[in-house]
């Protein structure tokens, strides 16, 4: 899928640039503002100037903490006074349970049984509560539902929640503030918490910026519904790619289709390459999720319009990469 | 070794302030200000706030970049005019190949069999000329005299040179002009390139901070001669940091033996767990020579004197630490 929007149509979107704004005061004294590195080597395999957003350096190792902070402490105190639960794969689950622990309230944390062991830890280690799960997306939202049902903690969706989405826009708000001039920016893409939010960001400060999904062939479901214009869902994925196994909801669908240039796929063997090659290039641990959104951009050729060779004789293209998180 | 210079002793030191202020301001075009990264869970660990400079992000992968560059753009253009020649297990040799080619000159790296793969394409890929050599330090130093007499190219020693040294303080300087109020500073020692430059650039803005030279216990050369008062060698090591393989020289002794609080010993395990804690906690990939200098902070008990139960109801020690390198 090289381009299904062209041009991006702002209208209409339920979270306006004010409340991102709100979201980015309200969660930046406690948040790291991430660094935008660069890497002179992998410019010039992309035949691209990359600029890479750091969320693996962030609090908690990933971007969602940022969606997180600003869920729970929208929370007035009544709906903060019995806690929160989520579900989730590993790193908004960590992200629920750090941020719950700064407003002093208790987490349950549902997670599938193959949630990798160090997101396990992670979310222990901030005193959140987990219960786990079969690692299908209906078991999931199933067993939140029933311990909301006995706790009265309030749900904090990973990404079917305006206040998530307007948290997560605040990494690409932060990218365009330093570097306003790109030409596209990359995210992974799963349930469309950070995509929808990085087209919001993106678009909220410059227009004219094509914002790519990136997903792997074996949980392609956003590039499904985005082609077909129906919302496609995926009961259970393999891909490696372990935080991008969630399908979009109706609500980052609805900004999705407005507003993203187009979703990319990536193999497995590409994602297992790009993590190493990060390593060893830029001396930075990526997740496999992460490495996802990188993938496209170093293959012979690049991606049709973006990078390399179709780009001879123009300047090279400037890229921006949302490095989601570093838990492996 | 928990102490052997309580109170450096900053007289008569061969190389001025103003060598290293004019040494930064030759190379600052041309490197990264690196940034200094911190770690709640590794200040937790430790029990003292720690302040890492992180050289893995520099070009080439490493402090080396700073001496090599300053060493070859002090060169006259008579002296540069048939190149330059050195001798290093890695990333001295790609930091020369990279200054000589930023200066359009040729260089001859020697280079030890047994260097990693990866820091041999590195010096490839700067288009330096390997000559490779027995894993000896004399058979190093030979090999890179014969080439010198047979091309007249001007040698660039790994660290026994004002120049090199000059150039290492520089990552020091940019440490403390951050973090002023630093209680100690600790650096990896092998030839002592960036350990006397760390004195020197540390003790330049602050004389109180206590500078430690961290070393493996299979390449412990620099604390015997710390010890004894002699310059004691090694010809051979096998320990898994291939960067700290080399003896002090009588330049850098002189400095360490006058400037720096002591030497810390380090175990080979204790090398790759570190290198794997900092992968996991910092998202950094930083090379085994680097983990030598965060290990013994990380130690139950820590260091005597510096960190963790020692200093229980004093205010954590505040301390640098530099992550030299990233090559992997």
């Amino acid at each position: 899928m090289a381009s299904t929007n062209p041009t991006p149509d702002l209208s209409g979107t339920s979270i306006e640039w004010k409340t991102i704004e709100e979201a980015h005061e309200r969660i930046r004294p406690r948040i790291h503002r991430t660094p935008v590195m660069t890497s002179e080597s992998l410019n010039a395999t992309s035949g691209a100037e990359l600029f890479f957003k750091c969320e693996n350096l962030q609090k908690t190792g990933s971007f969602k903490i940022r969606g997180a902070t600003n869920a729970i402490f929208s929370l007035s105190d009544e709906e903060a006074s019995h806690g929160v639960v989520t579900h989730s794969s590993g790193n908004h689950a960590a992200a629920v349970a750090r941020a719950a622990a700064w407003r002093g309230i208790p987490a349950w944390i549902v997670m599938p049984r193959n949630a990798p062991a160090v997101k396990c830890r992670a979310v222990e280690s901030y005193g959140g509560k987990i219960t786990f799960c079969e690692p299908k997306v209906s078991a999931r939202s199933e067993t939140a539902k029933r311990i909301q049902a006995e706790t009265g903690a309030a749900m904090i969706h990973p990404y079917d929640d305006d206040r998530i989405i307007a948290g997560q826009a605040t990494a690409a708000k932060e990218l365009l503030e330093e570097i306003p001039d790109l030409d596209a920016v990359l995210a992974p893409v799963s349930g469309g918490g950070l995509l929808s939010g990085t087209c919001l960001g993106a678009h909220g400060l410059n227009p004219e910026v094509r914002v790519y999904g990136c997903e792997p062939e074996l949980a392609d479901d956003a590039y499904r519904s985005l082609k077909t214009g129906t919302l496609q869902t995926m009961e259970s994925s393999d891909t490696i790619a372990d935080g991008l196994r969630a399908s979009l909801a109706a609500r980052t669908f609805a900004i999705l289709r407005k507003q993203v240039a187009g979703i990319l796929l990536v193999g497995e063997k590409e994602i297992v390459e790009t993590m190493q090659l990060v390593g060893q290039r830029m001396k930075l641990v990526i997740e496999p999720s992460s490495a996802v959104a990188l993938a496209p951009l170093l293959r012979a050729g690049g991606v049709p319009g973006l990078n390399q060779r179709v780009r001879k004789g123009k300047p090279a293209a400037r890229i921006g990469i949302i490095i989601s998180g570093g838990n492996v």
